[in-house]
Order: structure tokens, then sequence, then C-alpha cells
């Protein structure tokens, strides 16, 4: 490390040691929402069954609901008789009971009647007279029906906390009756972007030397993939009180803080010494050991989380995956967070790296081949080409070509 | 195949049959987006840039903006000498011009000022006195910059039809002043219930038979997945001009129709009969060979898909993800579908599996271990213990165990 670096970067942190230390505490409130808006809500505690599922023995073939020691010994050669003692209709309660040497019609998912323990499928049955059934295979009890619990047992856990809903559990508490939860509210996340040069995206013309705010929005869309609800809370140049009001105001209003930090050394000293400005305990590491994105600032200001993003937008939105998005989701209550696409692929040429520093590296997908992408991390274009990316861990010194690795894709 | 196989499919496809042989034509409408909700959102058109970007030389290192001529052959024992020509500031036209041996400060983003063709990173420098600058080390042109097309050149495409946004397009969209964009609209899509068992998830008490619909709210959340906005139109009961009058409405306003059908063979029936009186062309398969959902069908009713779903929930989920998903995303315009989550994994157990269908099992994992679940098709629990499935290819007779397979993780 350069005598200047070690000016800049006062405390660097292995993206590992950032993950497991810097875990902030803050949760947001719990709100209640409908079963119709709760897909990928992260419930904030375990719901249990208010009663058994499906709550009654039900047919899982069309056939004869029968008791099974009636069809012992039953086959094509030599069937047993059983008499025919009505239907069980669907969605009705039983009217007939299965008395020993009986059998009563039933559909797929009406409920078995009393004195059955299981249901003959109709493909091994014949209709000998209208009021006689005659039995071309055995059946075991239990055989064709699900019993009353067999879905879920009173107070069993349908949802855990912490993991996001699926379309299947919002089945499973539909068929409870269980329309509304609660769930972590989205954690309100603003964004505040810095850079003298700054201006924003809907600026239609510009002056010489003005760029428009490109890592705003997509840090935004990134928000959002992670739960959070994002807010923009505008563009500040590159002043040390002009940015700490600025800051300032919008951690009163958010659940975490997220500053796309001017480019230049000065802008990102600025950035630090505004956010350090803004309360305990302060910040907790400047400087990430990764690339592209060391400039990563992470603070915990009275509680709120504090991200400040390396000002190129390539290293802000990598360092925003690896860091910011699990910091949203633990803020939302999401510890358990859903899986993310990803594929084997061979490194189609030799990735350098030091040991001790973890690399992003933007990949395009070529059959099972992964190319590497470089060029300046300010160009989002590596991005916009790349299917999805590899790491390179902190303890390797590179990966040689034809290696096989796991790619995560971008969705 | 029994006769009775014959009577209830008239017309059994495979999976892969029904993936590459029924694609609907239809499209929504295209509609525009504000580009903080195209996260996600299918463009309807290719979208390149209206200038170049950056759009002007940038530095993307802190140092001197220089001639690199004149630095050739610089060494730490050997330096050159540059006279300093005034700052580039951030956001600002130039002002200074770098003729030859003059060096004019810069900071990482700003505008290179013409003349110059390389940026000499600040380490690699030396204060000699106020007006003079030390040069430690030669650089070749176009180091420490990027050029003005070097992000996108004037007219390159950065957003591509028919795959949805990422966080990256929307930077890149944000930085050329694109704010709004075409995309086509969300599918409409109707849900149907039917089964004279069935009420709604909202029904506090159940009558003794009863059961409360929840394949529709789970339906709802994977139409929510793949893009759509499904629509509620409701649970008929098992009658088939009940069905076709209901079935007729929800046609009307939609986009995509899906039938969640009750599920007995008669039932089924009525359902089939239902949809075949919808319009022409009609039914285009009525029976798909996979377990769990071989009821699936699937027809075109006057140009609107229309996907009957078997009556067991987890047949139903299990069907519309693997067929009914796709429908929507294309005719949503997503031609290309973001990647789904996947990991290897080895079975723990023998799979068997008849040649001709294709299997879908459910999958818990234990380690590296894929655990398949067995239960019947009508258990949603079967579900929502999984973490993932996997699919027994049609040509396979079964997996045996210790196999190692993909498994596809749901979200």
């Amino acid at each position: 490390m350069t005598a200047r670096d070690q000016r800049e970067f006062f405390t660097v942190k292995t993206v590992s040691e950032a993950l497991t230390g810097f875990r902030p505490a803050r949760r947001t409130p719990v709100e209640t929402v409908s079963l119709h808006d709760a897909l990928g809500r992260v419930p904030a505690e375990s719901i249990c069954a208010p009663h058994a599922l499906p709550g009654f023995a039900r047919a899982t073939v069309d056939g004869f609901a029968v008791r099974a020691a009636d069809t012992y010994g039953a086959s094509e050669g030599l069937p047993s008789y059983l008499d025919l003692a009505g239907e069980a209709r669907m969605g009705l309660p039983p009217e007939a009971e299965v008395r020993p040497g009986t059998a009563v019609a039933i559909a797929t998912g009406a409920a078995l009647p009393p004195g059955a323990d299981a249901v003959l499928k109709i493909e091994h049955t014949q209709a000998a007279t209208p009021e006689l059934l005659e039995v071309l295979r055995p059946v075991t009890p239990g055989e064709g029906m699900v019993r009353a619990d067999e879905d879920a047992a009173p107070a069993a856990e349908l949802v855990r906390p912490g993991r996001p809903l699926r379309a299947q559990e919002l089945g499973m508490l539909a068929a409870t009756g269980i329309t509304v939860l609660p769930v972590y509210a989205r954690p309100r996340v603003s964004i505040v972007s810095t850079g003298d040069e700054l201006v924003s995206s809907t600026q239609t013309t510009l002056d010489a030397g003005q760029v428009r705010d490109s890592s705003a929005p997509a840090l935004a869309a990134l928000v959002s993939e992670a739960g959070g609800e994002p807010r923009f809370a505008g563009i500040v140049p590159d002043d040390r009180d002009a940015l700490a009001t600025r800051l300032s105001d919008a951690l009163a209003a958010c659940d975490v803080l997220v500053v796309s930090a001017g480019s230049s050394v000065g802008a990102r000293d600025e950035t630090a010494a505004a956010i350090a400005s803004l309360g305990e305990p302060g910040i907790w590491c400047h400087g990430l050991a990764f690339r592209p994105g060391k400039p990563t600032l992470l603070a915990d200001c009275g509680g709120v989380p504090v991200i400040g993003l390396p000002g190129n937008p390539r290293s802000a939105l990598v360092a925003f995956r690896l860091i910011g998005m699990p910091i949203v989701r633990l803020v939302g209550g999401c510890t358990h967070p859903p899986p993310e696409p990803a594929v084997r692929a061979r490194l189609s040429r030799n990735l350098p790296s030091a040991a001790g520093r973890l690399d992003v590296v933007q990949v395009r997908l070529d059959g099972d081949h992964a190319e590497p992408l470089f060029g300046s991390s300010s160009l989002l274009s590596i991005l916009t080409a790349a299917e999805g990316y590899v790491v390179v861990p902190e303890a390797a010194t590179g990966l040689a070509a034809g290696s096989e690795l796991e790619v995560t894709l971008y969705r």
C-alpha cells in the first residue's frame, strides 16, 4: 500500500469481514399486507395452521369409497362384489355411509364418507348391475385418498419468518383462510448523488464536462430487487457542508442511506467527512478490498446504515450488489434471501488477481465458456454487455484459463 | 393407454411439443413507462444511443492531463519536467489547453483539456515547484482516460427488444437522457376457478366437504412473476353453461385466460366442453405428457391463449410454471426470459419414470444432495417443503441415485 492509499483509506476491510462484521441491528416496522400483495414480502413471524388441512379425508382418484378389507383377494379372475350405496357429492357433506360390503361412488376431491378407509380407482372396477360393483383389484387402507391432516397438521408451521414468500406459501395460507399477514415494511432507501459534474437524467442538453446521473436510477432498481423502496434525494455538489445538510435530512427519513459519491479523491474525502459528521458510532470501514469498488465506505450513523459508494458507475453498481443489497435485505428482515441464478462455465482466459483482494469480473457467456470483459470501471457498457459475473476470492491470486467456475447471472 | 384414458384425453402432447408448437401470436399493446418504473419491463423496440457516451474524453484517474509523447523515457532516476498550466475543473468545460511540454491537473471524471491524449496518475509524479511537475513514469496515449465514445458510440444499441430490463440498462438509458421508453403492457391474465367444492379463501368457516381456493392466489403470484397482471374472475360451479358464460366474459377482457379446473373427471369434461365453445380454432391439446399435470389443456379461442389447469393444487402450480408462465411471458413480448436460479446436486435415491413422459419432481436440498419429495398431487405441502425441482426428461426411464442433475430453485 502506498502512502497515498494509506491517507485515503483509513480502515480497509475485506468483503467477507464486511458481510459478517457489518450487520445493522435496524429492522423496519411490521405492517399487514393482503395475501394478494404478499409475493416476495418477508414474513415478520412464524405463521401456523389454524386447523388441519385439507380438514377432511378426501379422495385423490375418481372411483369408489370402500372398506379396504372388503377388497382383499379381489382379482380380474375372481372379483369381489360390493353393493353400491349412493354417491359422495363434491363440496357437500357425505350423505351415505360405507358399511361392510358396500361402496359409495366418489370423485377426486370429494370428502370420504364415514366408514370408508380407501378409494378404489374406477379403472379397477366394473359395474355388474346398477346396484352391484365388481372389484377387480384390492386396495390397502389409505390408498386413493389423503388424510384430513395430510397437507398440514393443526399448528404446523406454514411460513417461517425471514424467507420471502413464494407462490406455494400463498396457496397454503389461502387454503387455511389466512388472507392478511404481518410482514416487514419495505426498507426506505434514500439515494443521494454527489458530484460537481452530475446533472439529472432528465436534463436534455449537457454543457461541456457535465454527465447525467446514471448511478441513481440503476441503484434504485437494485434497491427494488432487494425488496426496498428507493427514494431519490437529489444531486449535491462536492461540498462538505451542502452534502452534510442533505445527508442529515435524508437520514431522518430513511432506513438505509446510500451516497453515490463523487469520483475524484477530493470528492471522496468530502463525502467521508460529511458522513462522519452524521452521528455515532460513525464510519465502520473506509475502503473495501475488492475490485472494482475499493473506495466503498460503510457507516452506522445513529442506527441508520450508510453506504458510501464509489463514483464510477460500474464500481458503484458492483459494490451495491455485493454489500448494499444484503444490508437492505437484512434491514427488511430478510434473513434467508432467495437464491441467485447461476451457471457453471469455463474461463476462456487467465484472470490475474491479488491475494487479499476479491475481484468481481463481468463475463459474457459463449456456450459453456465465460469470457471476461475488461475496461475502465467508469464504463457502464461493461455491465450491459455482461450476462453475469465471476468472483475471484480473496485467497486466490488469479484463475487459470479453463478453470470451471460459477457465473452468477443477472436477471 | 387404457380406453378410459383415450376417452378423457383426445390429443395428448409432450411438453416439448407444447413449448415449441403452441406459440400464441398475441402480443400486448405497447405503452410508455418512466425509467423509474422500467425494471423488469420488456422493451418493445431496440433503443439506440442518441449521442456518444460519455460524450467527451474523461480522466479515469486523479493526476495530470498530458501529451503522452512528453513523458517518454521518464523514470524515477531521470524524470521529465512539465510546466503546470492550470487545472481541469469537474463539471466545467476545460479552460486550459495542454501544449507540448505542459500538464494540466485533473480529477477522475473531469473532461480532458484540448491537446491532451493521456492522464498521468498523481502517484507517478512529484511537484518540483508549484509551477513545475516531475514525471516519474511514462504513459502511452489513451492511458488514464476514456474516449468520448468509449461507453457507447452514437446509434449503438443500448437495449434490445424482448429482454426484461436490468439495473445496468436503466443506468445506461439515464446516462443518455432517455427517461421514458416503449414497453409491452403487462399481459392481463384472468383466472377462473371451477369446482363445486371451492369457496373463496376469505371464507372463515367451512362446511363439510368445502375447501378454500388455494390455487388462484398462488397462480396469481406466478402470473406476477412472469410479468403479467393477474385478475381474479371468481369461482364457478362445475356446470358447463355457467362456466361457458363466465369464461366468455373473462375472455373479452384479458390477454391470457387461465382455468383452474375442477379435479374430478366429470368436472374436467365440463371445463373442456366450455373452453371448446369459446371460439376458433379452439383446443390445441387436451392432455400433456407430464407428471403431475396430465389433464392440462391448451386452446386458442379467438386469438386468446387459454390454459386449462389440473384441479389438484400442486399439479396446477407445476403445470402453470412449466407451460403457463412461458405463454404469459411470450404474450408480454418477452422473448429472452431472465435465467432461473439453479444448482447442481446429487440425487439421494432412484427416481422411476416412464419413457415419453416428463416428470417434475419436487426436492429438498441437503448439502449437495437432492432429496425427492413424494406424495399426492393434491398436497401443497410438497411444494412448500421443496427448495426446487428436478425434471426427468421425456426420453429417460428414470434417474439413478447418485446421478448429478440440475435443481431449478424457487425464488
